[in-house]
């Protein structure tokens, strides 16, 4: 989870961990606008080092970690905040994607976030419409991963439809061509593949329309180009381009017989799978011509780093439609929310929960730890969890999804401190904002309906004590065995909570 | 699952397998009005029985089952759908009820349906509404049972505000006064438990208000009547009374020496542990005045049982309201349950689904499997099928919901054949009504953009041929790529699917 400063940078970085490629891009930001100082991109196949046991093997990592290390020089110095790095399907969908995080933030100093599909259409999107023209009306973007194909419909800025599918230039060519031998047969299979991954969702976009395609991945643009260097267009990818590029492909028996111009050499291996998947995607939603962008999942993720600081935070937004949706009693949350921080207040510098994302982290976890409510009330804390855990959360990477959804699972009845220590954070200091956020939810277990004291909160390395004004507790006997009942649950985890 | 016939009975029954003992009742049916013939009632004790490991003992269900021995006589020979069986918290806790249940349904002949606790606070308002004189204005009704209390605010026929609390007189007995020694101490343990209990809910419940609270159990009916044997009122419960009442009790050391007027002497060790949450509730809720209603569970049991053959199917409601929560396309639903349903009729007699609730349950899963894409794309099977699990759906047994959410889990790629073997029904019918769902899925995979054919189904042991008409296959390679893919899917749980 990144810290955010106060003041925003002059420099900010976005590394792209990619299925296919890892690509960097640092910039200066002047007045809310970013210009560009550097690109970096090298091809790296992490998705093809993932086997059957979705297992990213040894040697993959190694490509991407020695990739990243020529990244780390550039970045070098950069504060806390000003760099994010974001993991797209590779990572997503290799189970000890932990290993390899670990030891790239080692190298890059800068932690790494894995987003779910949707989150990177939305910042594919962000990207596009940032760096684009500007235009009246609706617009498609694609972008054709290495291991997965995002699609958004937007206006302006405004994503109106995403769409992730599990298809992309890698892991097909590992599917239909992985000896590198090209058929029509193959085609065929890898073009069927894509159309029923496609058949559910195309009718929504379809019903949702636009005026203009826009392609934003490097597959899109190397066909775009061959059909250029053709004479069959201008850069753009259209229709008739492709049934001509296609018959051209099918003339090569081999990936290496793929010299065309326009597909640089290390695009080869993976262009057949990639061209299969670009006619399907035309035939499904019936397009005519694609133009590309430059800008995609690397600028979004600028902008998106620029809005935290500056205007505003989409996690923000996020967080207030899921409350709505799921009728999150506000005035409660807002209560236990602001109990939780001046509590955090309190406690921080001895219990060493001083960084920003501490305190976020527990903002967050206040706002929406009743959303499970909305499910049923019978362990609705777990209920809670799996829809922090599973839902479409904008802004929010995969991880803050898991500290979210444990300090929600966490914040009645019992700790599960097997799951704390398995998550990709500081167990202790999960712990310790878990438990400071009991306790403002203990606080204002009678929902606002009594003027509550000024409590003290004096902690030790595995003790919370609560001092409440003189006489009050005994005269509030509910509260008492509130806390009486907490201090079991908490023994139960080792630490000692008195109040009096 | 009940059958549910398509004629109403002259004679139903319900039998309710409570916490503290079990009851039946027996009626006659006359133009959609309720006539009862008999009840029947024992001290059975079932949450007594149950362990720290939340296992039922032998002798517990022994207890039981003598119990329904004796019920068994009356409702011989009363066909399928006119007997329905409702667990409640001591079966919800119970790890081993499956045991229990096989037991009971193998003595009584009809089938046993755990119902969660806002189902049957539903049930419960439902009974008192029917038989309670009507009244403008609204009412709480509260009915505290052995191991969970049930409130309900509505006005007329309709639940407003449903709330089920873990605390019950049996189960507070075992916790306060378990040796039936009676102290002020003890009794002040329980009581404030009770109000921890309530803490959370009771400004919800005043927010909403009533005009009238009624009581629906024997624990509040007695205490009613010893307020009554003391000259303190007419067979209410009023504020006065139980502070009496109360100061009596505690001049008891022992529970042997609660023979109040009133309280039947098979009562009088749970009675302490009752009168504390009544307090409580009359505390939390600032009562002074309580009447007590004879229908409650059994009597809605009864009105839900003639509600499905007669005038409306509360779970048809309960899923339209599903499907509109969850944005639910509507279209697709109807395509697929119509798909579903026909292909039912063409193989029910040679795959032996020839039960009424085959018919309901491919019907109910057709309408829901796409509910989880509300949550997420990814994985929405899942997210479905535990939306389905534990939700409040209205109407549903535990055991509905449990094999619904198995056909929602399986309606996509793998079929988890080791949860369907787990499920509370029989795995052959449960697999085979997946199928079917699956291929009226699949059929309506392009969502009604086309013309689809007419298919003929033919079905062995375990096997499935789908026979399009002549050509149309190959015409359409999308689908037969579709089958394809799903005839591998199909090959994992040894079931062969050809489509020509």
């Amino acid at each position: 989870m990144p810290a955010i400063p106060p003041d925003p940078f002059p420099l900010i970085a976005a590394i792209d961990l990619g299925s296919n490629s890892f690509h960097m891009v640092l910039a200066r930001v002047d007045q809310g606008e970013i210009r560009i100082l550097e690109r970096l991109g090298e091809k790296v196949q992490l998705a093809a080092g993932i086997d059957e046991q979705r297992l990213l093997s040894e040697e993959a990592m190694q490509r991407g970690l020695d990739c990243l290390g020529r990244f780390a020089q550039l970045i070098n110095g950069l504060p806390q905040g000003a760099v994010r790095i974001v993991g797209t399907n590779a990572l997503r969908i290799a189970r000890n994607r932990k290993e390899f995080i670990r030891r790239a933030e080692a190298l890059l100093g800068h932690p790494v976030d894995v987003v779910a599909g949707l989150e990177e259409a939305r910042l594919i999107y962000l990207g596009v419409s940032h760096t684009f023209p500007d235009m009246p009306g609706k617009r498609l973007v694609v972008d054709i991963g290495g291991g997965s194909t995002e699609f958004i419909i937007g206006q302006r800025f405004e994503p109106l439809l995403r769409e992730s599918l599990q298809m992309g230039c890698v892991s097909f060519t590992q599917r239909f061509f992985a000896d590198g031998k090209i058929s029509a047969a193959r085609y065929a299979q890898a073009y069927t593949a894509a159309r029923l991954e496609l058949m559910s969702r195309e009718q929504g976009m379809r019903r949702q329309g636009w005026q203009e395609a826009i392609g934003a991945s490097g597959t899109i643009r190397s066909v775009g180009l061959a059909i250029q260097a053709g004479g069959r267009g201008s850069g753009e990818v259209n229709a008739q381009g492709l049934v001509w590029l296609k018959r051209k492909l099918l003339k090569c028996s081999d990936v290496d017989k793929v010299d065309f111009e326009g597909v640089k050499p290390e695009r080869r291996g993976i262009f057949p799978a990639g061209l299969a998947i670009l006619e399907a995607i035309f035939d499904a939603l019936g397009l005519e011509t694609m133009t590309h962008s430059e800008g995609a999942l690397r600028e979004g993720v600028l902008y998106d780093l620029i809005g935290r600081h500056q205007h505003e935070d989409v996690r923000q937004r996020t967080l207030s439609a899921l409350m709505e949706r799921y009728h999150v009693d506000l005035e409660q949350a807002a209560r236990v929310e602001a109990k939780a921080l001046s509590a955090l207040d309190q406690v921080a510098a001895a219990w060493n929960l001083q960084e920003d994302w501490h305190r976020e982290l527990l903002s967050w976890a206040a706002r929406v730890h009743e959303v499970g409510l909305d499910i049923a009330h019978y362990h609705y804390h777990k209920h809670g969890a799996y829809l922090i855990e599973h839902c479409d959360l904008a802004g929010f990477s995969r991880q803050d999804q898991q500290v979210l959804a444990l300090l929600v699972r966490g914040h009645r009845r019992n700790i599960p401190l097997d799951k704390f220590r398995d998550a990709e954070a500081d167990t202790e200091s999960l712990v310790r904002l878990c438990i400071l956020l009991r306790f403002a939810i203990l606080f204002h277990h009678i929902r606002g309906t009594q003027e509550m004291p000024k409590v003290r909160l004096e902690v030790g390395e595995r003790s919370l004590e609560l001092i409440f004004p003189e006489g009050w507790l005994a005269a509030n006997p509910l509260t008492q065995a509130d806390f009486a009942q907490e201090a079991e649950w908490l023994q139960r985890i080792e630490y000692r909570l008195t109040a009096r």
